[in-house]
C-alpha cells in the first residue's frame, strides 16, 4: 500500500495504520477526532465539513456527525463494522491510486482545510473514559512479584491460572501522553519490619509497561459478553504505564487491593490503533495448563497480540531498559472482556482495560523497575554511567510499541510520555 | 419550621430537608432536577422556567439553567455557597409566612406546572458517576470480619488504624433504588480447603449497608485536598447497599481486592441529602487510638454524622434485620476525602464515595448478613418463620435512614430499595 502522501519508511503511522486521536490546534481550540497518517494528521472534523466523507458509501451523514465530538466515545458506540469502514475508506483516499482522487489527493482547499503537520496539533486524552480496570494477566509479571514478596514456591496465587485477576482502577487520573506527573506523598513502614508508617513523597516509585484496550459496544447490565463475541466490543489499544508507588501499594493494599499506590496517574499514549489494523499480527500467548471453566475458553489459539513494546528512560541520555512483546499475557482480550462481564457487570464505549505488566522472560525484558532491579535490591545502568533501583525526580519514561517490520507497513502507536516532577510541598 | 404545603409528620422529606433528585414523568420524559418535600417533588426545570428563582437573591440565571440537566453534576460543581442558597431558597419558599408567597403558594400556575406528587414522577440515578470509591470505614464491621476469617488476635490488620482504608469500585453498575439485579455467576471454591474453583451462581449473596457521599467541587490532579477544606468538597449523602457475592470474592480477591464480587451492582437512594441538611446532626465517631499522621488529623471532634439506619429484608412480610447509626466510622468523611487526595488523585463532581459496611457491636445491628449469620453457620429468623444466612432469589432488601426525631423535623433518605432476581440462564 502506497499513498500519493509521503509517508517516513519508519513511520508507525503507516496507511495500514489508520489511529485515532483527539487533537486540538492554535487556530481552532476546539477539541475534535483525527487520524494520524505519516508525519501528519487528518482533521476529521474538518475533513467531513469539506465533504470528505461524501463518496464512502458505508459511511453516512449521520456516522459523520461524530468527528466534531470532543472524544472518541460516540465513534466508538458505532460499532466495529462502521470503524472499519471508516478506515478502509481513508485508506483509499491516501492510496497513490485513490479511485477517488478528487476527495483529497487533488483537492488543495481540502488538503489546507484538514491535512496538518502533526507537530502542529496538540493531542488530548482520546476517550472519556467511564471505568478503567487493570487486569494482572502478564504471567511472568506477576510469577517474578510473586517470587519477590513469597518465594518461588508461591510465587503465583492459587487462582491466578483459573481467573483473569483484576482490580478497578481510578478513571479520573488518566491522563494523556507527555502530561508530567507528581512524585506523590503517601504512607509507608520506613523499613521492613517497621510497625508504624511514616509519611513522605513515594521512595519507591515505578512503571508499569502495559498495552490498555477501549470498549466500543457495550452490554446490559446482567448480560455477560461472551469469548466468541468480544470482539464485537473491543475499539482498539494504546501503550500504557501504569506508575506504582511501590512503598505505599505495600502497606496500604491488604485486603483490599491498590489505592493511591496507583491513584496518582495513568499514562497512555494518545493514538487508539483500532483492533482490525492489529488483526494480522495475531499470535499465541503463554500456555496456561489448567481446565479453564467454559466461560473462559477461548477456541482461538493466536488471540494476543505481537506488539514489538519498548520501555526507555532517560535523564538527558536515553537508555533502553526494556525490550519485550505484548504477546507476554496468560489471558487474551476477549478472555478478560468475558470475565470482566460474567457477573452481569456493564461495560460501556469508553471503558479502559489494562493488560496488567508485560514482562518477557530474561533479563532486560521485564516491564517494572522491581523486576529489573530484584525489588530494589540490585541498581540497573543506564548509559551515561548513571544507576536506577526506582524513577527519580525529573527521570522521564517513553514507551514505544509497533507491530510489523517491514518499511512502510509498521502498525505502530507512537510515544508514551511520562515524568514524574518533584513532590509538592505539603 | 412549617409549610404551607401538607407535610406529614414522619415524612423524610420535611422543610428542613430538600434532598435533590432526578426525575421524569408520564407527560415529560426528559430527565431533570427536582427536589421532594413531604409527599411532593418540585420540578426545578419547571419552577426555573416559569420564574420561580426570580426572586432569590442569590442565585443566578446562570445557575439557574443547572435544573434543565440529566444528572446533578453541573448543580454540584457550582459549589457548595450555590447548593445553600438554593436550598435556603426554596425552604423559604416553602415556608408558611413565606415572604415571597406570588412565587408559589399563591401562584396556581407555577404550582401546576411545577408542583408533583410523588407518586406521580419516575426516579434516576441522581449523578453520572465518574469514580466510585469505597472505603472500609466501619471498624465494628471489619472487625466482626476480621475474627470470622482471621480470629480475634488478628481482626484488624495493621494499616487499618492508621489510614483509611479503600479500593475503587465499579461506577457502570451504580444503580438507583428500585432496580432489581440478577444473582450473578462467577467461580468459587466448593468448600473449605477446596484448591480447584467450580463456576456457579453465587451461593452466599450478601447486602451491605453504607452510606454513600457525592463529590462536587473537584481539585486539580497532583493537588491534594486538606481534611480542612474537604467539606467545601462535599456534595451530599444517600443510603447505599453495596451488594457481596461472599464466595466469589473469597476467590477472586487475593492479591488485588475485590472485583467481580462487587461490580454486578450498587444500589443507592434516589435523593441526594445536602450536607448542610446534615449539619445539625453531626456528631462524634469511633476512637482511634493511634497518631495519625497530620494529614489524617480532623481537629473537629463531631465529624461524622448521627443518622439513623434500618434494613429489612422481605419476601411478602418485612422484617427489620439491622438497626443502627452511620457514626459507627472510625474515619470522618474529610479524613477519607484527605487520604483519597493526597497522592494528589483528583476527585470530580459526581464521584462518589461509600463509607463502608456500617455496624454496631452488638447483636441486631450488624450492616450485613455475613455478620449476622456469623459466616454462614447460624440463620437469622425472619418474621414469618423463614430464616436466612443468605439473600435468596426474590428478596426484597430495603434500606431506610433519617436524622432527627422530632414530628414534622425529618432529614431523611427515604429508601434504598433492592430485589435480587434468578440467575440468567448460561
Amino acid at each position: 500500500m502506497k499513498s500519493w502522501l509521503p509517508i517516513p519508511p519508519r513511520s508507525h503511522f503507516s496507511l495500514l495504520n489508520i489511529p485515532f486521536g483527539v487533537i486540538s490546534s492554535k487556530d481552532k481550540h476546539s477539541h475534535r477526532l483525527a487520524i494520524a497518517i505519516g508525519n501528519h494528521v487528518l482533521d476529521l472534523d474538518a475533513f467531513s465539513a469539506g465533504g470528505g466523507f461524501n463518496k464512502a458509501a458505508n459511511v453516512s451523514s449521520e456516522h459523520a456527525k461524530v468527528f466534531s465530538q470532543p472524544t472518541l466515545n460516540a465513534f466508538a458506540e458505532l460499532g466495529r463494522p462502521v470503524h472499519r469502514a471508516v478506515r478502509s475508506y481513508l485508506q483509499e483516499v491516501f492510496l497513490n491510486d485513490t479511485p477517488h482522487p478528487d476527495v483529497l489527493k487533488d483537492n488543495d482547499a481540502l488538503k489546507n482545510a484538514a491535512l496538518r503537520p502533526i507537530s502542529e496539533v496538540s493531542m488530548h486524552l482520546p476517550f472519556a473514559i467511564g471505568d478503567y480496570t487493570d487486569f494482572f494477566a502478564g504471567r511472568n509479571h506477576a510469577h517474578n512479584v510473586g517470587v519477590l514478596f513469597r518465594g518461588p514456591a508461591n510465587a503465583l496465587q492459587p487462582n491466578y491460572s483459573h481467573l483473569p485477576v483484576a482490580y478497578h482502577g481510578r478513571a479520573s487520573s488518566v491522563v494523556v501522553s507527555g502530561t508530567p506527573l507528581r512524585r506523590p506523598w503517601g504512607q509507608a513502614l520506613p523499613a521492613p519490619g517497621a510497625t508504624e508508617p511514616i509519611f513522605r513523597p513515594c521512595a519507591r516509585l515505578d512503571i508499569e509497561l502495559e498495552m490498555g484496550m477501549f470498549i466500543s459496544k457495550p452490554n446490559n447490565l446482567g448480560t455477560p459478553i461472551s469469548v466468541e463475541d468480544a470482539d464485537e466490543h473491543i475499539f482498539g489499544y494504546v501503550l500504557m504505564n501504569d506508575w506504582s508507588a511501590r512503598d505505599i501499594q505495600q502497606w496500604e493494599y491488604v485486603p483490599l487491593g491498590p489505592f493511591n499506590a496507583k491513584n496518582f496517574g495513568t499514562t497512555i499514549s494518545a493514538w487508539v490503533v483500532l483492533a482490525d489494523a492489529l488483526e494480522p499480527f495475531r499470535t499465541r500467548g503463554l500456555e496456561n495448563e489448567v481446565q479453564l471453566q467454559k466461560y473462559l475458553q477461548d477456541n482461538r489459539p493466536d488471540n494476543v497480540l505481537d506488539i514489538r513494546l519498548e520501555v526507555s528512560l532517560s535523564r538527558g541520555e536515553e537508555t533502553t531498559i526494556t525490550r519485550t512483546s505484548a504477546k507476554n499475557l496468560l489471558w487474551s482480550w476477549p478472555q478478560m472482556v468475558a470475565h470482566h462481564s460474567i457477573s452481569g457487570c456493564n461495560l460501556r464505549p469508553g471503558d479502559l482495560l489494562g493488560s496488567g505488566t508485560i514482562s518477557g522472560a530474561e533479563a532486560g525484558t521485564q516491564g517494572s523497575l522491581l523486576e529489573q532491579s530484584q525489588g530494589g535490591k540490585t541498581p540497573i545502568k543506564l548509559d551515561g554511567g548513571q544507576e536506577r533501583k526506582f524513577i527519580q525526580d525529573g527521570d522521564k519514561v517513553v514507551i514505544r510499541g509497533w507491530a510489523g517490520d517491514q518499511d512502510g507497513q509498521l502498525v505502530g502507536f507512537g510515544e508514551c510520555v511520562g515524568q514524574i516532577l518533584p513532590p509538592i510541598s505539603l
